[in-house]
């Protein structure tokens, strides 16, 4: 084998961005992979006037390079689920391998592409679709092999890292640093995916799936966004030695697995509670290896490139014996478990409150009641001025506690919001300590 | 095929620490590998009271286990260079695969035993040589594949790191907190091989090989130690926002590459910098990806069980095609680079300074001037009354430099030495930007 011929699908930052990194790496990569790697055909609606394709085969229809019986690899780098879905099967059934950076593809539809693929004898990639340019599924998948995985927890969008640090760094609210993000181009024009913690989820589906051995189930992932995180939240749990971040948490638990993404207080000692904007993390704790952390960019067109190239080099070295590849969910396909994925009232965990309290005697003692009657263990309680004076003397009691169901939590929150001299909603963030 | 067969040579901390891993996470490594991995034969010459390899076969000779023809793939966990290199080619020559955990091993008599391995068709897998369970050598040789590496650094011994981080953060001298580190068990009675730099520099070695493709080069690595560091230069370096961590570092640059171990002032906003403890941490800066880091555990039994293992399970699926397997040294045994290392004096490095200057008019200006004198800039100059007051005025001057060649500096840092104010010898300490 002299050559192997990549199909790219999709010239958009990413798919521009590998065209690059094949070019211009291509000694290096022709030295690892043991024979050169060409890009033969790309299939585009345009190619932009600043994009230098020389004379590679171009097709306005992405099916033309699934089709093109010349192509080994096809690269889906388009996006989106449906077209894309459609655009990988195709190629699948062609007998050709995938690579994609497609994240939703793959929580989303995954577990049908796979059987595709196996059935085809063939292989689909997707180091891409996870935290960039760390190449945290190959960590987990092979890495790992020797351990049962306890727990993942990972900072797996740049966006919500980036709005989060500066909100911490520089005092500015969420919708000022938003539109920062916007104006940088880390945040898209509706940032839905990225605040709202779906991007997220679709990241920690396929960490979990690969982690514990589970099939796909992307619409088992709680998620919650970052949208309530307030200044005051990130100040004060600044002060107790905390950092919020926005993670995705996945834990093999004897009721279960725990799927979700949302904010979380973690201790400033911990080495992700310094992985700041756009910067990715991910920590993996296997019952071997003990506590461990990967860390990159997340995102971007080399980056992401490097993510989708190593894997081609993957597939180039077993394309003549797919057996021979690593299983693509890491556990072979007749050894997925059907460990259930929990609700999220059913986790337990330890949480941040902030509760806006009139200052008058036996306010605190009404809430401590509360949730001693839920056996809900306080660690720290602090009592604060509000920060914008307002007319009522009301103030802030921010109380952390130690572990209990959530279940529990929401109806120990939903009393004290009763109380009368409370006023508002109770903020809640969940803690974690990492261990 | 339904069963792998494991000989073990070796029964101490990783030895054993192998089998129990491959025992306690059967199953999830069978769902893995897609076979049973038993282990059916351990080479050690005595078996401990208090471990339990249940009716596996022992022999007291490892050379019975390279030569067993039930085994398929050997560990060698003998540890040292001359035992372990000819267990290694006698398994090797009988057509077995080999894992090992042996940095000494793999650095210094490596080319050697992978020219034998590929003559054999057989794999040597060596993850566990370096920083433990981090999967740092599968994310360098696979997850970058995609990447001109442009330069690594790790923390790559736990023993000196623990010291460093002890020294830092309690005050307490080196040669107390080397006696505290023995008593824990995380040095050797010898410590010779990790304050020293030399384990540092055997891991450092591999991992040049496999970033830019260069053979095993452990001569020509410069290594030195920590025994010179002091509280006083942790404590300035702290003061100015700095770490010192013994790194090892490789980079590529346009004259050659530069191998060097050596204690390294980092700025404390980098994430390495706070890697504390015995942990392990390597960035690899790819000029696609950017700066990566991989963090764990890079010593202890079950850790390094995790990469040994880990390896196997790569072994097992690559065993009936080894033509599939990932190159050795990353990249393919025919281009191999004969890009040269530079020797020490040739690198450029910022420095600290720290000199120790009688308090008289026109000191500091005499110092300054050498240092113009051989074209060095200066980014910072503190000067400070000695921590112990001693009868003379003598004063502290720390300089930090920009970047210059290091036989510029040698000779600069003699010139100052000469000067009559100037006592005893100058402090100098590398900086790293990690840029």
């Amino acid at each position: 084998m002299d050559q192997v011929k990549i199909g790219i699908c999709g010239l958009g930052t990413v798919g521009y961005g590998s065209y690059l990194v094949l070019a211009e790496n291509k000694e290096e990569i022709a030295r690892r992979a043991g024979c050169e790697v060409v890009v033969s055909h790309i299939g585009t609606r345009s190619v932009k006037p600043e994009q230098e394709v020389g004379d590679t085969r171009v097709s306005a229809n992405v099916f033309a390079v699934a089709d093109d019986p010349e192509v080994d690899i096809v690269l889906e780098l388009i996006g989106g689920e449906d077209l894309a879905k459609d655009l990988v099967l195709r190629a699948v059934n062609n007998g050709k391998h995938v690579v994609t950076a497609n994240k939703a593809l793959i929580a989303v539809h995954g577990n049908e592409i796979f059987e595709a693929a196996a059935r085809n004898n063939v292989c689909v990639a997707y180091e891409a679709a996870v935290a960039g340019g760390i190449p945290v599924i190959k960590a987990v998948r092979e890495g790992m092999a020797a351990n049962r995985i306890e727990w993942l927890a990972g900072i797996i969008n740049g966006t919500g890292n980036f709005i989060l640090t500066e909100m911490c760094d520089k005092g500015s609210e969420f919708a000022d640093v938003l539109r920062q993000a916007q104006k940088l181009g880390y945040a898209e024009a509706d940032p839905t995916f990225d605040v709202e913690g779906i991007d997220a989820a679709h990241k920690l589906t396929i960490l979990a799936s690969i982690a514990f051995g589970i099939p796909l189930q992307f619409e088992k992932a709680y998620t919650e966004g970052i949208t309530q995180v307030t200044i005051e939240d990130i100040h004060y749990a600044k002060e107790l030695g905390y950092r919020i971040k926005h993670l995705g948490i996945a834990r093999n638990t004897d009721d279960g697995i725990e799927l979700r993404v949302h904010p979380t207080l973690i201790s400033e000692e911990k080495l992700i509670a310094n992985v700041d904007g756009v910067m990715n993390a991910v920590m993996v704790q296997g019952n071997a290896v003990g506590p461990t952390m990967y860390y990159g960019a997340g995102a971007g067109a080399l980056p992401t490139a490097s993510a989708v190239v190593a894997d081609v080099v993957d597939v180039v070295r077993v394309m003549d014996h797919p057996q021979s590849a690593v299983p693509t969910l890491a556990f072979q396909n007749d050894h997925i478990s059907d460990t259930p994925v929990l609700g999220i009232s059913e986790i337990e965990s330890a949480y941040y409150l902030r509760i806006a309290a009139e200052d008058k005697a036996g306010v605190l003692s009404d809430i401590t009641e509360i949730l001693g009657d839920h056996s809900i263990n306080i660690e720290a309680v602090i009592q604060k001025e509000p920060r914008d004076h307002d007319a009522q003397q009301v103030l802030s009691v921010i109380i952390l506690t130690h572990e209990i169901k959530e279940a529990v939590m929401i109806d120990a929150i939903g009393k004290i919001e009763a109380l009368e001299a409370v006023s508002g909603n109770v903020s809640r963030i969940r803690m974690d300590k990492l261990e």
